[in-house]
């Protein structure tokens, strides 16, 4: 039994390689899917392919509709979520793609640092599983095999 | 990740043929499906299966109810929707078939040209995305998998 | 039992009152709600609300957005759908409306004249019912009390 | 017709009560509801119901499964969600209840400031509405009755 | 609380006016509904709305659409459903009015003579409640409020 | 691209061998799947899995409940559902399996000799397309890949 | 606003009436729902109403059919479910009802003694709320009207 | 066609084990899955990958969470469900495992010692079929591909 797992967080550094290394020295059978990657291809991917639009508020509207397409295409195909917060960052289309899986009833798990505690407090009541780094992630993934 | 594509839209011209040889040349993991594209068995269908009906109301009812079998099919199967509407035609099933996809939370984009924003105003804001050609469509799906 | 009825339909002539003319004299139990009927009002409803927009494109597409917003609270209180379409527009918003509505689930009545049965044949095919005149389609909102 | 909307955001001022006074200033039928505006309260019901807890980290989590049960009952009962996005704090519950309403196909407005464009605008681009003001909001609810 | 329920079955015979009048002697809060028990309207109702049809496949084809349109306004009103099956009449849409009710997770209560068990097994199996007498169902529907 | 089609009816005589014979002479991409059809068998299995019970009642209880649990699981991995309706017979399962298809959103194809129009009159309405042969059926599977 | 909590749990006792007793001094806006609570009734209902039963098999049979009838009815009308496990019995029904409630997302309080942590773990995790007696439970009920 | 059924019990003894054996000397197209079997490791996996928490409660919610995690991903992945009930233990995931998939509309199979009729009976009546023994449940199956 192979199982898609999609990515959600932030796009500012390569945590998603990190994790795929992991997995492939443990030998894990998962695929992962997640957003486009390369941040400023996310942001101007709307005026990309559509040309360019009258203000930002335009360009963004345009960049986030392709964006919104790709996650759904994705997030339908896959079998759980982890979603990663971090630190930095308004972190809101974190927040949008696990709550989505949650209503949808995909199973979640919530990455995040102890300073967000707090903040992230009703969301993490509501995912499956909350832990605090990306290896108890794999642990949690991996623990569907054993 | 393979991905199946219905393409909803006129029947009038070969469009979805020119828009396989684009997929192909640039390599892609789309298989594309769509309703009858001969309209002459489009429309004799009904009495190609049933035989001869009493009136054109009941040709039609006969052959619609073998075409929205075969829309149903195929849209069940489908991880994408791409509804093409063009300036002929009053193509209602291209709004059917867009409307119900986005009703069922399957990923759509819409492509429409210029002089159609105006009436298509409603449906091009629940869309996942709207653009103006075919190539765009294209690159839009070509992003899931950036 | 009272019910709910959505009107879907073109919005340039007086059609929605008079069928509520109509109901009065029979003295039925309906609440009869529907689009915006002031056609420029529901043009300009988005520059109304949020300012002028930098092009028809998107003083389209603010309008366009409160008047989806409407139309899903209404149509969600809905017991029923007649759709009307007649000889004029485009229609796509009708098209849209009453496919959204049988994907929901929802009882419809699709009200066309004669001179539009082929090309709304695949709708006509989803909907429960399919009269040519709305004294028809009170009919058989009546039906349900007999 | 009367309809309940669920306020959704920050509750560091009193942006809901100003909001009522408006709306019954102008006469509409809307009942309002939201999460438990005593922030103070918000943060120690789970304390509070259920005593001491051994760390901020469980106080939090019994606080956060009570304001959660209270949302899911108010969201349930509720026919559209306003979600308002300000300048300050972490607002992820705001993102989790908008994102929630739009999995569920509930009826949305997203009210954010100019300056939060580009961090929401994939929400922004999922809700049906997205306006800058209370005000705002108000005008598009108002306009379902027009 | 009150509850609506659903009197699917033949109306060859006045049995929904019996149970109204011993339900009413009982003193239960229940409001019943169901087809149309005027035997001859429900098979002229395609043709007193649309007008004479070429023939009886078209005559029957516009009678059930109007009769499928007045089921499903008034099941999905309904908090229950009474199929009563009897030994005459093939009663097609007994058996297809109670299996969309069970598909719907409305709750079901099957009346059967002892005679008809064998044919009705797998259907049986699938209602809630299965018994041999309209008696036996209001004891059923009675006891929800004991 | 392979369809899995649901055949529903009776299970008296070799109809669905007949037809898979056809279907691999014209080399479709189909696997038919359906209930039990030896008659002894369906009949028996409650008690050859339960062992003896204690009347008829009971006896068809066990071998109905096994008997929808097969349907169950087999329905689940269906495309599409042919339901065939004879003139002999009850028929009640069939119209059972055509009715829970239908409520599910499963393309169906209702095949009834022209002997049974009255009676099957409103289950032919909800179903997608109705034929009176199974070979018109084998047409319209046919044609989704045209 | 006015809600209806179904209170799932033994019917060994009179805690129903106690939790209503107390709810009454507390004025609050609910109404409470739940199983027979007279438990030979409960237990001969089947035969109540169907007469005598070939075995305590079949008379069990007969009586939960009834009992799940009348729990799936109120439970649809209930806008909250409140579990109470107890140190006695074995309490299947309340673990099938609110695991029920929790798949329809029907928002949950478990009440559960210190002494079932352990058993009752997977079950609390997924309810919304878990407390250790009803006068917790009700102050979360009452929170949501604060 | 191929099956995957998750097997919900308990995991005190090696019963799982025993199944696949039969299984494979009967040669039959299933996939098994279900939960951690190692009690300890069960019990213990939320301190192994999140660290020592401060009491046993929180012991068991760290634990609970990743086990309803596996169970959400494998139950999804399951086209049947097998949950046997034994004569020790308390056994409410059994309970709440095969409620929740009765729920789905997953096909279910009960397995319980006639010891266990009574407290079991609202279960049983709601599971597809109820058998006393696994040799039985697997008569069960693999009548699906007879």
């Amino acid at each position: 039994m192979e199982l898609t797992v999609y990515l959600a967080g932030q796009i500012h550094d390569n945590w998603r390689e990190e994790l795929k290394n992991k997995v492939s020295s443990r030998n894990l059978p998962f695929t992962f899917v997640g957003p486009q990657e390369n941040h400023e291809r996310s942001d101007s991917i709307g005026e990309d392919v559509l040309g360019n639009q009258p203000s930002n508020l335009y360009r963004d509207h345009a960049a986030s509709s392709i964006n919104n397409f790709r996650t759904l295409v994705l997030m339908k195909k896959s079998d759980a979520v982890i979603a990663l917060f971090g630190e930095s960052y308004k972190q809101w289309n974190t927040a949008m793609d696990i709550s989505t899986a949650i209503a949808l009833n995909k199973p979640t798990i919530l990455v995040r640092p102890e300073s967000l505690i707090h903040p992230l407090k009703e969301i993490a009541n509501k995912a499956n599983v909350t832990v605090t780094s990306m290896d108890q992630a794999l642990d949690v993934l991996a623990y569907v095999y054993e």
